[in-house]
């Protein structure tokens, strides 16, 4: 694979052959059947939000082969950064992203950024900060790409989580050996908390990149972004798979070869964090995934990006079951980190 | 010394041949005479509390010999995760212990783990977060352990510190040549604050593993966990060593050839340590290590796992003298860490 | 280049010959022409105050060349350290400098600190912790010095920083050619805060360790530190250049080689930094450095440390055209980091 120089924002940026050489890159790395190419390349890591998996896998990834990742993360009170063009900076933004991306990318020979305004941590509820469409528009990462002189690689944006999405298909390669034209179902669940979407699109993609037959299962109002879907839709027909929505679980589950459970945010609601939450409860127990929903499946796997709340979004059985597929989905988040480090790398 | 897959919770984990294996790696890496094989090795650390000498002797005992670390400091707040069994996870837990596990450690080759709810920074001191005989089982350290794929290293427990305990143990083998039957005082101070017990616990085991004649010497009301001097004794009894405890100072330094000092928190008191600071007042001038009370030793060298509190704990003078080996205990922590993580290492 | 052993706390450590070294020892290892012998060395990197351009360069010159940095962020609050001697520690320091200083450098090749009480983060102006005399003496970074085993950087002190410098007169270098009597401009500008002295103190040396003619170029109020003045004075006149102060703009951009711009609070104000900020206002429109002014230099070239504040300390317009040298500067960062590393590294 040679994506040297290129950026990674969603798996959109990548044609399927792409993300097919990337699964083959890192099954190879995984099996040790070949080193990246990394001895000497440091990646810089900024992390707005925090991250345990996303840092741990591409420091792994990084210092495995030879090379080194520094992982920054400013605080988002402390470092802000200005996007705007011509604008006067007497206020509280102290860089512009016109300096700061040529900086960095000096330093390092590729840069990750996590920046989502929709990821909160702990138990406290995120305030909106912008409309969704707002945020969808990801301005700092584009704006950042724009002035870099190094690829960039997406940690999570308000829109996308690439690295999720390729670690998932290396899963469902791994697992179902070739998924073209098989059952995978993203099904929606309960959760206290309102989450982000990108890493509900970014797994819809990791399906759809695959040529899979593509059910995205969720009540009414919580459907992902309606141009995500029409992208999605998109490469789908190019590939040869369907995609499709329902609310039907008897439907979805059935025959399924892939479930891959996530609870996100209603974009409905977006920003009426507090009346979603009072009109979701109805949908607690009846969302679940358990073990008799997964008995109607065709012996399929069960994925979830992690962390997880048990028996809120999945009961310990289907976790703890010979059909979880979840620890190998975080171990490829590794072995992806690799593949797409080596992959950019200059050749 | 081969302890490849194995976990260090302390280091009654470890025979004392295994022990002594140990102290002589670490000094043959600290003689230059062998390498650590930790060439594209990775290790996680886990900082539930800040760390100093900690990170920078396990960073450094990595990088040296072409291995990486990664710090994590998930700050107490923000990440909870959740021991329990069949828990329904709609508290403030967002992950469980089951899921962390093989996460992290599909992603490394070693984990180290500092998790003590007794720690305090700064001048304040903590909070009770439940009794002692509870922290004591330093519950999550071992459900950690039960679910990780590769060895787990504890960096300080609420029961343990086995990393100081080894280099505590080096430490007195690089200064009296053959430890055995020669005399060791472990003397409490006095401290402002109520410490915790991790370390004097293992200091105790650093002479206890040596065979040496160990006296804890400390006021009445402030002895160790009684499971531990129990456990320490089996120990002694095993090796042909002894232990005693004392409140006579005078005894307790005549003819010692170690006298190492730490301040810790009366167990009796655990939890109510606004009453135990007005109680050990008196106590204060008492029991600091000087250049007297020295005088009584055969000549002893003084240890302290620092950071110390100058002439709180112990006086300028004796620090800054010729019978303090400080210095080379906290060198002594690189060398033992990269003897452990060799040790650990698939072979 | 050996500067093995030594400290640098400022290029006054150096003579003008060091300082070329490094400068050649960095441009050849920015052209590939030579590796930086740094593998498996290890640099420990404390940061009382953020950073993310010093952590990075210094991080990425240790990774690209095989060594590996530490990067140690205490916070202010939690880790208080003694200098004084004979002190009883019974407030709230924890430890003392005589132990924090042989324990890190026992452990590590290289010590980096920032440690500047002038520095703040965000829109926030700081309080006053000292008289400016008091925090010039950088007792801290001295008392650390003077106990360490290796040699210590500075990274930022109250009064120097020297990696800044070296940076500087790099790029000065790569662009002039020959410096020698070529003339240098390092203007003050008008800001927001009252920014710390510790950068154009050593943008000042940048120049004057060239032997260049040097115009500080500052309203009445608004000179650098005397001592500082006098020490570049003594070095000028060693080297054969010149150093003038002077208010009147149109006669300082004349003719320029070198604008150097930095906004930088007045010393006659310290500590009233609410009245500075009434006083200065109507310094704002005057003291930016504008397309117009450059015109008036011999083609001179523009440089600036960052982060900056766009149409507040220069204009887009400079920023963004041919005669910015900004990004070259800030990658040199990374050069002259190796460049130092490699230096101090025990031959």
């Amino acid at each position: 694979m040679n994506l040297s120089g290129r950026n990674l924002i969603s798996t959109l940026d990548l044609s399927p052959e792409e993300v097919r050489g990337l699964i083959d890159s890192a099954r190879a790395l995984k099996a040790g059947e070949k080193e990246a190419r990394l001895a000497g390349r440091v990646a810089a890591l900024v992390f707005f939000n925090p991250s345990v998996r996303t840092r741990i896998s591409c420091e792994s990834a990084m210092a495995r082969y030879g090379g080194s990742a520094i992982a920054v993360q400013p605080g988002k009170d402390t470092w802000n950064f200005e996007c705007g063009e011509g604008v006067v900076m007497d206020g509280n933004t102290q860089e512009h992203v016109r300096e700061l991306a040529p900086v960095i990318t000096r330093m390092c020979h590729f840069v990750g950024i996590r920046k989502s305004e929709l990821i909160t941590v702990g138990s406290a509820q995120g305030a909106a900060t912008g409309s969704y469409d707002e945020l969808a528009k990801d301005e700092f990462l584009h704006r950042f790409m724009e002035f870099a002189e190094v690829p960039v690689v997406n940690l999570e944006s308000n829109r996308w989580h690439p690295m999720q999405s390729l670690a998932d298909s290396t899963t469902i390669v791994e697992r179902l050996g070739k998924p073209e034209k098989k059952k995978y179902v993203l099904t929606w669940t309960w959760h206290p908390k309102s989450l982000p979407v990108a890493t509900p699109h970014s797994q819809l993609m990791s399906a759809v990149n695959l040529g899979m037959d593509v059910t995205v299962l969720r009540p009414e109002g919580y459907g992902l972004e309606p141009e995500v879907m029409r992208l999605a839709r998109e490469r789908v027909e190019a590939l040869g798979g369907s995609l499709q929505e329902t609310d039907d679980q008897e439907a979805a589950y059935k025959d399924a070869d892939v479930v891959c459970a996530k609870a996100w945010g209603s974009l409905d609601y977006y920003g009426r964090f507090e009346q979603e939450a009072i009109d979701k409860a109805p949908l607690r127990d009846d969302w679940i995934v358990d073990e008799e929903k997964m008995a109607k499946t065709g012996d399929g796997i069960f994925l979830h990006c992690l962390p997880v709340r048990r028996n809120i979004v999945v009961t310990d059985g289907v976790l703890d079951g010979r059909h979880s597929a979840v620890k190998d989905e975080a171990e490829n988040r590794l072995w992806t980190a690799a593949a797409v480090f080596d992959a950019l790398a200059p050749k």
